[in-house]
């Protein structure tokens, strides 16, 4: 009776491409120690879709074999309505941690915590402790980590940490109270946002972080492994936003059509409106334009050149901000190097221009009437330009935050349309200053 | 004898700030322990810095604090010259374990490396391994971890696994070669990519991975929280490039201005050149624009929304690539995707614009003459504009992966100029076919 053979690697390979009905078929053909694997690999989301579409006895037997994180992140993923379902399949002592997790947000700190930490009281001695751990590891799911011992006294309040190699270092008879750190302990707050609590872990190069509550209980630890994901999603929400668009939350190749549009159309609607302000900064200079229409040749060329160093300086100063380079108290700072950056930028395009005008007009490929006059505005407006979209670019992330708001959003394309319309202001104005 | 009081926390702060002098002493005014762990949470460049001011004595004490691959870090930062009599301060050991360790560039698996890690032979009994790993620790600066244990043959080929968990859990007088395991284990080639190596820990959980050299040895360990700083560092170059520049490699505000402009000069100067090709282009219809130079006012409007689609498809595929989500075989199902957003987006985009060109028309802002030929211009200059923007941004990712280039110089920058050059020469055919 031997079955279709597939593996956990082709279902893996396939699994995008397959209906819930199929997914649910290829997982039942997997070998059981594969199964299990594959089913701690994949995200919430599809764990939940899994559990979902599994028959009842099933569902319980594989939601159990999740820590209670990982759990809290499964029923989290399911549908409002189907929540309650999937919590009453949990034991009762398991179902009390995961409904204190959901309480948090999901990037919370407390969102990220799992509650198995090893706690010890002040009066054991290294040898009871270590013993006592020893007991624990053997019951592999009770503990997220032992690496790391939280002293605790009768009120939860953390007293001192210690490593599992500093009590292994010690002598056995020796009391945890006088084994354990108890200064500059580093902690972080139930509420602490994920990308907060990665540049802790990033600072402090620890392998686990205690989570305190707003009474300094200690509630949980999140561990260093949950953390290197953190990272790469805020990475990514933050590159999404500076490509225009808000985050999508789900993988692009997943993501439904209809939300993928959404969260594009929207950004993409009010830069269009942002725009529209061009053709009206235009109609203010049609004389100048209809009497002089080789003005219109280099529109593009200008209006691009503070945008793109526009998009430069936005950049370096978000992703500054998002590592904790740069504050908002260093703006001047900032504001001076942009000056400067922009001075010089400018001048080496306004250069590139002034000998691109001059040799289309000595080979003839466009003459101009007044080449000096001409060559004049053409540089001079791109120095103005550029000028204008390092500092628009610079500031704008830091104004944003000022105002409480996220300075990713303050995106290469959003950057791009400011600058574009005072871009044409700034053209316009010169060319009519110089030529007319 | 009451010395000017100056914490570590002051000094972190003003570090940016001070003259190399300032800072040695600034330095040498704090506590023992301050400056040890100020010393620490240095970056390797001020460490190098740091070190080689000091009197030669102090250099030797400083330097051999650091664990070998923090010390190679140290002199790989110094300048070149001055890295044999950093290396001449070590001791034997240590100086061999660095000079391998600078043997591997500095952000591959090799580079990250530390050669401490824990190793054992499988006809160990775990009771054995336990009280060797104890002893381990007491010296605490031996081991870069006692976590997992590495089972070695005599030719150092890497034979299993065990956590120290597992160790814990087992009986003592088990053999290491019944408790390790030997299937899947997860390992990385010294030369394997730090951005690799990075996926890796965040596929597999781990907090150490091993890494072994073209011959199968294993050279060393790199732990989870060396891995934290590389994802942010991966980030922040994909970041970078993405906002059409070179990755700095260094802090923005303390990156030298030479550098700064140096990074951002290039790819400004190249994408300048491009855009010069818009001004060629418009050139060719030249006859349209004069004899209608209202065309101009809306061409910084349409093909500015071909740049924005375009960026926004062109970050979607480079994150996506980046986290390992879409290969170079997905080409296909990221164009169809992309084929579709791009027609319902420019859909959008047209359907505003035709409104803006008819309120502009009957409140007599912008009166046209065809009113109806001139809105059904714009909308579909729109719609190819925005569609050849969403196919460009999302392909030319993938293209710049097929041959090799990093996928993240698809910038946003880069996107709007070919779009812009493209987006000319769509407006003005569309122009011509219905208004001439």
């Amino acid at each position: 009776m031997e079955a279709k053979h597939i593996g956990p690697v082709e279902l893996r390979e396939a699994w995008w491409l397959l209906a819930p009905d199929d997914r649910v078929e290829g997982f039942r053909l997997l070998e059981p120690a594969d199964a299990e694997e594959f089913f701690f690999d994949l995200v919430a989301d599809d764990q939940a879709e899994l559990v979902l579409s599994l028959r009842p006895g099933a569902r319980r037997i594989w939601l159990r074999l999740l820590p209670p994180d990982d759990a809290a992140d499964l029923v989290q993923a399911a549908d409002e309505e189907q929540r309650e379902l999937l919590l009453g399949l949990l034991d009762e002592k398991t179902r009390r941690e995961v409904s204190a997790l959901l309480a948090y947000e999901e990037d919370d700190a407390g969102g990220l915590m799992s509650a198995r930490f090893a706690r010890v009281r002040p009066d054991m001695s290294v040898d009871e402790a270590i013993s006592y751990l020893r007991k624990q590891a053997i019951s592999t799911t009770e503990l997220e980590t032992i690496y790391y011992v939280y002293v605790l006294d009768a009120q939860q309040q953390l007293l001192g940490i210690a490593s599992f190699r500093e009590l292994f270092a010690s002598p056995g008879d020796r009391l945890i109270r006088d084994v354990m750190r108890t200064e500059d302990l580093v902690t972080a707050d139930a509420e602490m946002d994920q990308e907060a609590l990665a540049h802790r872990f990033a600072e402090s190069d620890l392998l686990a972080i205690p989570v305190l509550d707003a009474q300094g209980r200690m509630q949980g630890i999140v561990t260093v492994d949950d953390i290197v994901d953190v990272v790469e999603e805020e990475a990514t929400e933050d590159i999404q936003k500076y490509g225009g668009m808000e985050a999508l939350d789900e993988p692009y190749l997943r993501i439904g059509l209809v939300d993928l549009l959404r969260k594009r159309a929207g950004w993409l609607a009010v830069l269009f409106v942002g725009e529209l302000f061009t053709a009206s900064a235009l109609q203010g200079f049609q004389s100048q334009l209809d009497s002089m229409t080789v003005l219109a040749l280099f529109l593009p060329l200008i209006i691009s050149s503070g945008g793109n160093s526009g998009s430069q300086a936005s950049t370096l100063v978000i992703r500054a901000m998002a590592v904790g380079e740069v504050h908002l108290r260093d703006w001047w700072r900032v504001a001076r190097r942009e000056l400067t950056s922009g001075v010089l930028l400018g001048a080496v395009l306004g250069a590139i221009g002034l000998i691109r005008i001059a040799v289309g007009h000595f080979i003839g490929l466009q003459p101009h009437q007044h080449l000096g006059l001409f060559a004049a505005t053409i540089s001079l407006s791109l120095l103005g330009v550029v000028l204008f979209g390092t500092l628009a670019g610079s500031m704008l992330p830091l104004l944003l935050r000022r105002i409480g708001l996220d300075p990713a959003s303050a995106s290469a394309p959003l950057v791009a349309t400011m600058v574009d319309v005072t871009g044409i202001v700034i053209y316009m104005s010169v060319a009519s200053l110089i030529l007319f």
